[in-house]
């Protein structure tokens, strides 16, 4: 599908490479931004400097601040806002928003103090609109560039889904359909908790054992919460779980990561937010997903040391060597369900 | 436990490590490898140069190339040979071995032609003694830095796979046991060819986003084959699994992952092995595993992909481009269990 039109609130990294990338593919897109001086920025020299630089932007790329011209007559709204924003964002776009309309999120966070997953907020701003979730693992910086990358597109109705899918999907753009929307959302959310402590680990200088022992103990508490609420296990297993887990840990491009080695090195959250200079969805979904192990009962080692590095002043070293080095003999390997096997 | 007898036959990088963490923590080890100029490189050096540079081998080490000396009067017999060499080690020493010693194999394949686990070869080698395998994310030259480890030791026996935790388990290396040999034996033999695979996608230079993405399917189709031997699925999540995974496929430390990068990068197999100057068991093992997936009727793309580029002649480029690129419409995400939620 090559001529929908389309709205991307939000031009940070990941929405200026998928606005890019639905224009690209013969889309109209309608790029919407707070900041006029940013807008002006982009046009003057087709870059989004700050958050993409070195992508060419071209001037037939439609940029807007007028929230109420960018959404007015598309058929698509895709979401790529900070999480702790999304509810903002819809409710000064919400009066122009037709019920028919699709809103996608594209965003990897839950709300703060009403744990909401965003197609809850949504829902609750919105009550009407069809709604899908994209994730995966995607760095913007690789897709510009026209590198492979997979993800799935979950929805409660498996047309959305694949409208979606057919809208996105490229070459080398490789869109999946996934009916499980819980656990699309909590994956893509919680693993940068996981990441962050990966960083942590890397700023330690813990090594690639440790860290990969992080993200294994990681998806599998994600899961264990997940399941909780209603997610479908196989999920976290998936592209929008350990896939994205994985490449959040490992590559530079990840600010969830780099904030944590920054922390692991000994900076203060002030510091390392202020050196990031942009949001670090990790710092906050680690508050969101704590409270959400106590409010379901399901214990979340790794996210609770990290919570209490960020929120209450534990010292990273201890946090990060209690996980790696508890002191109980005779320990069986953790599994998310009853191992089929016995002894 | 720290005053047992063990045997450490074959001193490459993961001998050499496990014998000197067993010899710090206060075990009696004898170290055994074929080449006489090995050993006399070592005792004159106190390093053993090619397999672990810049690690200190104390002269009280015990060092043998006579293997009747070296598994005499030991309770434990430690296998970190390569796997196509561990059946004629075994034969060279049993004549030599009790059936109460304990048989601990550290290496990471499966036999050619007769696709046995090592625990099979073994069983048929020696069918009194009891068997245990270690394994999980574990580079050699981190654990002799003391940084942070975690394994998991399977054995049929509940009591074999705790005394092996409580001889080999320490502050920084953490040994968790595990009941699913199966499960245990399959992931660490298998993920090499995955390895493989991710150094094959960042020798062309695909990225992050797609090395997870092909990490994420390998595990799967690993999972399916398991599933179908006998193993527990949950074991795939675990340490020996996708942890084991994760850390050889972003990692410079291993062998197969490097041996892939030159792959993709144009090399041929014979310049590859050569550059590498080590048993890169990944190679082997891909034989092995495609092998394994026609016996048992389960889809293994990724191994197949391997396959033919190893061993039929295949371009590169186009195996990871065909895996990244499908041109299915309206796929859904694969899953290894039926999904629980549906549309």
């Amino acid at each position: 599908m090559n001529n929908s039109k389309i709205t991307v609130l939000g031009a940070g990294s990941w929405g200026t490479a998928l606005s890019l990338l639905l224009h690209k593919k013969g889309h109209q897109v309608n790029l919407w931004m707070k900041e006029e001086a940013q807008l002006k920025k982009i046009i003057a020299t087709n870059e989004n400097s700050k958050y993409l630089p070195g992508v060419f932007i071209p001037n037939s790329l439609k940029l807007f601040t007028d929230i109420e011209k960018a959404v007015t007559d598309t058929e698509l709204v895709l979401l790529t806002v900070p999480s702790q924003v999304i509810r903002e964002v819809i409710k000064s776009a919400k009066n122009y928003i037709r019920p028919n309309q699709i809103i996608i999120n594209a965003s990897k966070g839950l709300e703060q103090n009403t744990l909401m997953r965003i197609s809850e907020v949504i829902k609750e701003e919105l009550p009407s609109n069809p709604f899908a979730a994209l994730s995966g693992p995607s760095h913007a910086e690789e897709v510009c560039k026209n590198m492979p990358t997979t993800l799935a597109v979950a929805s409660e109705k498996k047309e959305i889904a694949e409208l979606v899918q057919d809208v996105f999907i490229t070459k080398s753009f490789r869109v999946y359909t996934n009916p499980d929307l819980i656990g699309v959302e909590l994956g893509g959310a919680l693993k940068n908790v996981i990441a962050f402590g990966a960083g942590v680990s890397d700023g330690l200088g813990f090594g690639d054992n440790a860290k990969a022992a992080l993200m294994t103990r990681g998806i599998r508490e994600i899961a264990r919460l997940g399941k909780k609420m209603g997610a479908n296990l196989a999920t976290f297993a998936g592209l929008t779980g350990i896939g994205d887990l994985i490449v959040t840990c490992t590559s530079m491009h990840s600010r969830n990561r780099r904030a944590g080695i920054l922390i692991g090195e000994g900076k203060t959250l002030e510091e390392t937010l202020k050196k990031i200079g942009m949001v670090v969805e990790g710092v906050t979904t680690t508050k969101a997903a704590y409270q959400l192990s106590l409010k379901h009962g399901i214990e979340m080692p790794i996210t609770e040391e990290i919570y209490k590095v960020l929120y209450e002043g534990s010292n990273a070293r201890d946090a990060v060597t209690n996980l790696m080095t508890r002191d109980r003999t005779h320990e069986m390997e953790e599994m998310v369900e009853d191992a089929n096997i016995d002894w």
